[in-house]
């Protein structure tokens, strides 16, 4: 059975790839499952049908058979316990694997998070100029200590995991900050996982959904 | 085998059970499992031999023969998988119990996460008093959407779940602005979470804790 997605029919990132379809795509492409793609407008997104299946409005979403999810975090750890590739065999390993996943969006994201609301809804507040330099130094006190811990490995814990794919996804929010080049092998670690093929053929696939919204 | 937890030796909460050992030792006590205390300082929290195993230099820790984990969502799915109780048995309910808890995190406490930095962090910052109603409105669209959903339902999906669990964790960190008085199935959930006699268990274990700190 082929799982449907839901993205946005004109991403606001402009084919980015930083709408949260992207690491459900990734993670698709990491296993080799196909899905199709159904296209949501920013109207749609509010009507009582997307709501029914995503409570806050948003995207992406999963439809297989009778299951519909939302939250890209559980559609990836969904996908990750469904197919071999995204989560290690051992319990403990996995566990860890699954932490990583857990760090990434509570407690990495949340100053990431801060400072898109600080850039894109108090771009014009008095405060902002002053204010945003206290956000980046909350973000970058979780480079660091993300930094530390991944040293020289490759990935986080051993072999490439969702919990990677997920925190490189979230890392990818501060790609035009100038964040992450202060901390070179946080760099090349989401570098790392832009280069895999899955995550390339993901990222083809919803820039070809911007490029066709951008001529229609 | 028992695990081994930690928490704050003093939490900066004074007892109020808002520290993030509470969900782990709340999910502990509903599963009937019990668990050892390991108190950590602040400046032990920032050693080597606490960030080995957590990271970010936070609590809670868990630990169970070889395996030793962070986060706690993590730890809380992870009491879950290996417990009866706090996950539905049939698939699709699981995976959206999953669901509920990555929303807790990823969608639900972002802005309840920049209210509480707003109020310790920039309490003295001179747009402090002009940017408050600005968080607590990204606050409120949250909690519109999640009292929406819930609607008249004694939880969010069927029988309470880990996603339960988390969400209200979550939602307690309001308990002292007011915002969730604004929304009575919200605040009429989470007093159902807070009657539930293993919440009442961990909080009083965490509570007593504090009470020990205090007299020190």
């Amino acid at each position: 059975m082929i799982p449907t997605i839901t993205a946005f029919e004109r991403s606001p990132d402009g084919g980015r790839g930083l709408a949260r379809d992207m690491q459900v795509r990734w993670a698709l492409e990491e296993v080799g499952q196909a899905c199709d793609v159904r296209l949501v407008s920013f109207g749609g997104m509010k009507q009582p049908a997307h709501v029914a299946i995503s409570p806050f409005g948003n995207i992406p979403t999963y439809e297989e058979g009778n299951l519909a999810l939302f939250e890209s975090g559980a559609i990836v750890f969904h996908i990750a316990e469904r197919h071999a590739g995204l989560l290690p065999d051992d319990a403990n390993a996995r566990a860890r694997a699954i932490a990583w996943m857990f760090a990434a969006f509570s407690t990495v994201e949340p100053p990431i998070l801060e400072r898109t609301t600080a850039v894109i809804l108090e771009r014009d507040a008095p405060w902002h100029d002053e204010r945003l330099p206290l956000v980046d130094d909350r973000i970058r006190k979780r480079l660091a200590e993300l930094s530390r811990r991944l040293g020289d490995s490759e990935w986080l814990d051993g072999a490439f995991s969702a919990g990677d794919l997920v925190m490189v996804g979230v890392l990818r929010r501060l790609n035009r900050s100038g964040l992450l080049n202060e901390f070179p092998n946080l760099a090349a670690y989401v570098a790392r996982g832009e280069a895999r093929p899955a995550f390339k053929r993901a990222f083809d696939a919803q820039l070809a959904v911007a490029m066709a919204g951008s001529n229609g």
